[in-house]
């Protein structure tokens, strides 16, 4: 089998670069080790910056997600029992949209599909060979026939735990990893959302957060310790959990309670793998970065690294040199590392640390102080929070 | 001997607040164990923000400074050996004024005594006593004789040392601390600026800054460890390590050499003693607070007090009660924590720690790149910098 561009992974990210090179008339085959249904049913982020709504709504695969997705524009910081505002639009001019990831691969995987592929479900064995030459390749068995891909491209979208990061020689890539003394418990619930917007709160309990789904099913986190099991939490004391952190000053809690649907502790990590690129393997997405879920970027940076890739593959095709591929890797990076900064920043403001000392607990305050009280502050947060301009990194 | 207020220490905090009372009709007596030589000529703080300015200018003791303080419009931020200038006024319309705290007291000292004092230098033993009721009174000795100085109130202005913060009741104390793993070895130089603003470097050696006291005499601080020996500092280790962690990509520094006329190594921390009242007396500045020296708050935040402290004074003596005397601790504090986060994030931002991970390293970096590349990154700098508005705290 030939093709152009061999995208292992058909995450958001390998689904999005089939579908922008796609539109620019280059063709390419998507190798994905799950079935359908579990990547279409796989629940991960919730939260889209207003420029990966832009990208999807601009290459046509953005009707479902306009009619279901949820525009917000502001969200609530709240500690010492206050809530704070901060208005993403009034600040940025930007919105931010509710809406799965799981909700972006379907419709991703449909506009495929309707395009005729390919893309294979159900690969297993897949390696990538020769990426230092001009013609590398993936092999792989599907449907219990071994084959082998030739392309003149890869792209590494297989997530954290995918093939492509170890495919790249020990000796050039380098890594830079942050594991949180803390994880996320998280629930889905039919219920209504907190509020209609998002609450983020730093309590002396340790972080919550209050998301949604919909309108009718809430997802909810609060900060736990990385090695607690699942068992040892009855609903009843989550609900007393959220409540407690999510309270007032007055005592009162605006969670809404109602059948949790799902549960599980998520650990937390930052990790960026650099170089992006190594030969003809580009990587993009979680395998290539990984980021505290505190600032909602890991979806988006995906997106992200993929606008910058499809827009260098492009001009590779068009004929205009390998500059913008070369470039690749330096341009992804500093968003990359712009992210990066960002999830650890809201990551430590919002978070109890165990060994955390009394002035470090006052600086947290501090800085949330500061953050709602100045525009500059606010600012900060805001424009980061709907994404920063491609232009800025 | 009797007056109105008591106030104990002839630093920047004593001698302002005893201005600003003369100004009121308040009376006040101003107790200070050194002599007039001894605060007249420590070196400390040199940077002054607009406010600063402001208040000294508009009470008629700011001749001097706008005669010899070299205003400045921005400075320098170096890192990956790149300069990136933020511009203090652009973003704030205001300025900060390089002038010696010394110069300051001088300045103060000459009005008080022009004012008929009374200051009393070189005072021992000096103690408080019945804070806790309407009459509290200080006892010291003075010219060897044993004396008692009766009062409304107290004002603690006495420096991190000093012997105000022990007289409040333990039981109401709460300190918080943080002791950084590093040191600044400070120097003055017979010698030009590197430049005409100050120029902070983070570099992979460590910390630098490069400012100044004129514009024939330069000030230079590179961070080293907390237990070195300034004896192991010869002149040429210390230009050879400030060229080397202020030189561009080129290799070129813009240090000038020149004959080192002092050195010394201080300690860095960051500290708050809350409350800041317990009945009449009152603390302010480096008694109930240090920050550490990267964000030059400390003199400006103890001035800032003493604004917050005579308005409170003449309130109480105009008849109008107590309100802003009980308010005091809390609206002081609110400052207080604001500069204190700011210089733990300057200091964070720019220093390097030994035990700190590559993760951390680049975060450094990324936080940098986005303070200098955003509008609204550079702002928060700078508008702290400058010195919060007196209403944000």
């Amino acid at each position: 089998m030939r093709t152009q561009v061999g995208i292992i992974g058909a995450g958001p990210a390998g689904l999005l670069l089939a579908h922008l090179l796609h539109r620019a008339g280059i063709e390419s085959v998507i190798l994905e080790a799950r079935s359908r249904a579990y990547v279409e049913d796989r629940i991960r982020a919730g939260l889209l910056e207003q420029g990966t709504v832009d990208i999807l709504t601009e290459t046509g695969v953005g009707d479902r997600l306009h009619r279901e997705g949820l525009p917000h524009e502001g969200i609530e910081l709240r500690f010492d029992g206050q809530g704070h505002r901060i208005d993403l639009t009034g600040l940025t001019g930007k919105r931010v949209t509710i809406y799965g990831q799981q909700e972006v691969v379907k419709d991703l995987i449909a506009a495929r599909l309707a395009h005729g592929g390919p893309l294979l479900f159900e690969v297993e064995d897949a390696a990538v060979h020769d990426i230092d030459t001009d013609y590398p390749s993936i092999t792989f068995r599907h449907d219990g026939q071994a084959q082998t891909l030739h392309c003149d491209v890869i792209a590494g979208c297989d997530g954290f735990h995918g093939v492509c990061r170890d495919a790249m020689p020990e000796s050039v890539l380098r890594v830079y990893e942050r594991v949180y003394p803390f994880a996320w418990l998280g629930i889905l619930a039919s219920a209504p959302p907190a509020s209609h917007e998002l609450i983020y709160a730093r309590h002396e309990r340790g972080f919550a957060l209050a998301t949604m789904r919909s309108t009718t099913l809430a997802r909810h986190y609060i900060q736990c310790r990385p090695e607690e099991d699942i068992a040892d939490w009855s609903d009843d004391r989550i609900w007393a959990e959220l409540h407690a952190r999510m309270a007032g000053r007055d005592g009162h809690s605006p969670v809404k309670e109602g059948p949790i649907l799902q549960k599980g502790i998520t650990p937390m990590r930052s990790f960026v793998a650099e170089p992006m690129r190594h030969g003809r393997l580009f990587l993009a997405g979680d395998a290539a970065h990984i980021v505290p879920p505190t600032g909602a970027k890991g979806m988006n940076l995906a997106i992200a690294d993929i606008i910058v890739l499809a827009r260098a593959l492009e001009a590779f095709y068009r004929g205009q040199g390998t500059a913008l591929l070369d470039a690749y890797s330096a341009t992804a990076l500093r968003r990359v590392w712009k992210a990066q900064r960002f999830s650890w920043w809201m990551t430590s403001m919002l978070h109890r640390f165990d060994g955390g000392d009394p002035f470090e607990h006052k600086v947290q305050v501090a800085e949330l102080d500061y953050v709602c009280g100045s525009a500059a502050g606010s600012l900060t947060l805001a424009e980061n929070y709907v994404g920063l301009p491609m232009q800025m990194g």
